[in-house]
């Protein structure tokens, strides 16, 4: 499949600069809606839009969809207008919303005027909720059961309306004042017995309020591993279904920006190989900065030291390793304690513990380093270095193991991504911190 | 909710030193199954296993099954040889054969020998799939449906099997050798005129071997975002589902692996606050040593530059700027294409193409790190400094996203997870590399 794509890819390019449409429709008509997509992705902007013309109109709903939201931006505003109307017309509410905020403000007015009164009616509410929130994302389309309804009318009002939802595989139960009193899964009513009423096999579902922010009800539909979440407004009133697909989408962004974070750049939001150079560079170098003019904080250390340094000049042969050392063992604390709090195994309250335990990693790893370091430094150089070298081993993994499990909690309770503390911040912070001790601790053994 | 779950674990942990086991019970029965795992992962091995007992039964095989693998080990070992057959028995055949691979060879012979021949004979074929493949993640329970049965029929056989199935959201579709034609969704089965034939709406759905490598398939299962791929044989034949449940849990460990190399560790396999400091210690000190193995390189570097230091010993304040600046590029290019590569932005392939362009990258970043360099050393040291801080800047910069572009590349070329060339490793290599460039750079332009 994998060789075959890229075959088709350049089969496509070179159909496209001979203006082969036939060819092209040929070809896409051999692919599945998830190739189309990956094919779709790795043509550049003009291309994007022929192609994405010639697809069925079935298909180029579903491609649409599944594009990255600046790529759907992009291919708005090649496409001709009433094309984009009856595409938009067709879109999910949800993906609707989503592609809205990707679009200039007057083209969206534009688009929305162009809605027909049924989709607008479903459209309108979910833009009043805040930017992030789950309101934004959920599906108001959903298969409504009442507590006194059987399974068998169950399936009956399935068949009836479950073509237009976003799923019927979790059917909220609510009365007619639509107050939520759980959910039922297609699997329990097509296992009960016909006659059963929903309300006896209703299960306590999870419900999230329109205002929760939408990485947390993703998260929260996830680990209970159930198809849909039900979203209500402060009366637990029914509103919508969040489904497991738009939570693992909402997640998957939020992980490509923990990823980038962590590497110290901004998220692309769009594939990898038709981002811009440009963009690339605008994604890194703001933070590259940051940390540039941080690290001047290690030249500043050094001057202090200067004269420590002209009189033993070995010293300077150590500081790669020294803070090389320093920076890895931060960055194993700080990636271990981000990871545990995304996954929710520790909170900002416990880092009294999370300290305690890093300290005591941090000098178990430090001694045996230091215990290394002193005796290879001091068979090759002396004793006194290795001495140096031992110590200041033992005190940087000390320091640092402490300082990397504690950023990501401190960066937390103050309301900040954790993954901002990034792995390089921390590296220049435990820099600094190691050149100080390293120059204190050679000057009080080799009595500079 | 978290607040009351805090609480709630000081109160098992009075309510456990006090031997209180009836309160301890009425504190579980408050508890979701989600709650309950939660609050046991946070207690040590001797306390959890005194509070599992106490977890009314059908709660206590979801809880078991929700645990991290090695906990569920330890628990096996602290209950009571009937209660773990008893558990063992109940178990699906997936979390079956997961539990048995954490196991000593002697105990999981035992516990398979105390199955039941049905059981047994579901569980058996799945331990003949090598390790980490998806033939031992597969579930063998679902339902399967002829291409001629109707969808009345369908629903009929959902009702009466599904009880049993790991999932009846997705329904194999195979005639009577087995050989599947598709599968359709209990949706469509439900939204789908009762007369009208499975075969006329089967679609042409995922499918893997067994011996496929569970990752792979777990990300296929989320790619296509459905309910559960179906598993077969070499011949097409039917086997089993892969459930988006366990591919969800299959990539969640996969991404635990790869956020912990990522950061120069080995995953931690359990909640981070209830591993011992000694396993956290084992889990980083490996790549801890390796690491300051490499550093030493760097070592060697700076001693055959000595005379060019003790000439200048200013050039010493530079060396944790540079080499830090540069660590940092290659981190940002490495995440960047790492992630490119994991969710399938970026093939080895593309090798030639990702050089260029992060060559681009690095070289527009460093050309404006340099000019700052130059401009600030300049002005505070002398303009020569300034014109080596400013060419090694743009050097290094081009060097290290080009290196830190490739690395992943390459990895995955060599068949190597790329996580394991982490950040750490990408830092010690460019920081070698950065050195040998800075002190070229000055000797020529300071004519050392």
């Amino acid at each position: 499949m994998t060789d075959s794509l890229d075959e088709r890819i350049t089969r496509s390019r070179t159909l496209l600069s001979d203006h082969d449409l036939a060819g092209l429709a040929d070809l896409l008509s051999d692919l599945r809606e998830h190739e189309v997509t990956r094919l779709l992705e790795r043509l550049d902007a003009d291309d994007r839009a022929v192609l994405f013309r010639l697809i069925e109109k079935d298909t180029a709903l579903g491609v649409f969809e599944s594009l990255d939201p600046p790529l759907r931006g992009e291919l708005v505003d090649a496409l001709r207008d009433d094309h984009v109307v009856a595409l938009f017309e067709d879109l999910d509410p949800d993906d609707r919303v989503e592609l809205l905020d990707e679009l200039p403000a007057s083209v969206a007015r534009r688009l929305l005027s162009g809605l027909s009164d049924g989709e607008r009616t479903l459209t309108a509410p979910m833009l009043g909720y805040p930017r992030g929130s789950v309101g934004r994302r959920m599906s108001p389309e959903y298969v409504r059961l009442r507590p006194d309804t059987t399974a068998a009318e169950a399936l009956a009002a399935v068949r009836r309306d479950g073509r237009d939802a976003a799923t019927v595989h979790v059917l909220p139960v609510a009365d007619d004042t639509l107050v939520c009193t759980g959910s039922v899964t297609l699997g329990d009513v097509a296992t009960a017995e016909p006659g059963v009423r929903v309300g006896d096999f209703v299960a306590d579902a999870p419900t999230v309020t329109a205002t929760t922010d939408a990485e947390v009800a993703a998260r929260l539909c996830l680990e209970y591993r159930t198809a849909a979440v039900v979203v209500t407004d402060s009366e637990r009133r029914v509103l919508g279904v969040l489904t497991v697909d738009t939570a693992a989408r909402i997640l998957e962004d939020a992980e490509d920006e923990d990823a980038a974070r962590a590497g110290g750049s901004e998220p692309l939001r769009r594939p990898y190989l038709s981002t811009p150079v440009g963009t690339l560079v605008r994604s890194r170098v703001v933070w590259l900065l940051v940390l540039a003019v941080s690290a001047v904080l290690t030249v500043q250390v050094l001057e202090i030291f200067e004269d420590t340094l002209s009189a033993v000049v070995t010293l300077a042969l150590f500081i790669p390793l020294l803070t090389g050392t320093g920076g890895n063992t931060g960055s194993q604390a700080a990636t271990t304690v981000t990871r545990a709090l995304a996954v929710g195994d520790v909170r900002t309250r416990d880092l009294g513990r999370v300290l305690f335990r890093e300290v005591r990693v941090g000098a178990s790893m430090g001694a045996l380093l230091g215990a290394l370091g002193f005796v290879v430094a001091g068979l090759v150089y002396d004793w006194h270095l290795g001495l140096v070298i031992g110590a200041t081993l033992l005190a940087v993994c000390t320091i640092a193991a402490a300082v990397g499990g504690v950023m990501p909690l401190c960066a937390k309770a103050i309301g900040v991504d954790p993954a901002v503390f990034s792995t390089p911040f921390i590296s220049t912070f435990c820099d600094a911190t190691g050149l100080i001790v390293y120059f204190t601790i050679a000057s009080a053994i080799l009595d500079i």
